[in-house]
């Protein structure tokens, strides 16, 4: 397939919700101490608005698990269903053993906040800090504020994809509007 | 729209991810002191495997807080795009106005972990207790152990909704599938 090259501008991060409510998989890359590496994460949610919180497992077997930890740092990428390959191999293959940017042919690109590289092929580059690591110990889990969004200006929606486990991952599909039907202070 | 009626099973509390992973917006029940709520929640993610662990962001300010704080228990339920009104309309309603199942002519059934009412109209319904409290005083978050799982035998998948903020939803699309292309252990 052929490869993606997205022009992104700036995006608000209090509005990011609009890119990782619906769930989807997404690339986390990082870097410390002359290594870098990239992995593939489905357990996130959005915690708050502003300052803009994200949460996610980002489990100690994983060879970022100390990239992050000692950095404080990563980007969340979103990837879309065209890097379905490499989001599968990005998976099913550890840092310690290669340099996944290289081996999976994806460009690390400098970001402005944070020294973790992007995913110049990603839809959209969301740049983080370890904002409260209470969790780290028993689960595992990082609370992240996303410090800069990066995001295509087109398409409008990327189509991701969902992670059921066994191999199988759901496409996104079509999209509906009724903005008519929230409360103002609902949207 | 014609009322489901998903036949459901139990289903192993360990597989969950299955079902939310992909990121769809849930109806969440909760009773207490003989008042009983649903509020739609897309802010959610899978902690853990075993024990099945569920994270997940409550506002304060919704009814469900207090009946959820209160009782620690909850279900989360799974509605598919043909409730689409009701998921809209539940959540741009409060439930000190109005009892949300007779208004929205929904049934609730008991479930049997859980004194919290299931939503017989869902896909799928994960009786739920508070598992860990801390971070509920910062962020609303609330860790949550899945004690018992209902799952609709058919259709194979729900076609979920995914909520993007704005009045815009992503209904969930086509299924793909590679398990040959993971290790066994990553599956």
């Amino acid at each position: 397939m052929r490869r993606r090259n997205y022009r992104k501008s700036d995006f608000p991060v209090s509005m990011i919700r609009k890119y990782l409510e619906p769930g989807p998989i997404v690339l986390v890359s990082s870097g410390w101490n002359g290594k870098s590496n990239i992995m593939t994460m489905g357990w996130h949610t959005v915690l708050e608005f502003t300052p803009s919180l994200v949460g996610c497992i980002i489990s100690e077997g994983n060879f970022s698990f100390n990239l992050i930890r000692m950095s404080r740092e990563c980007v969340i990428n979103i990837p879309t269903v065209d890097m379905m390959e490499k989001i599968i191999a990005i998976g099913n293959s550890s840092g310690s053993e290669k340099d996944k940017f290289k081996a999976f042919n994806l460009t690390p690109e400098n970001g402005s906040e944070v020294k973790a590289p992007m995913i110049r092929e990603c839809y959209a580059s969301f740049e983080c800090r370890i904002s409260d690591d209470r969790l780290i110990n028993d689960y595992n889990f990082f609370i992240f504020e996303v410090l800069r969004a990066h995001v295509a200006d087109f398409p409008k929606y990327p189509r991701t994809v969902h992670y059921r486990g066994e191999g199988i991952f759901m496409v996104s599909g079509k999209h509906v509007s009724f903005p008519e039907k929230f409360k103002p202070e609902n949207l």
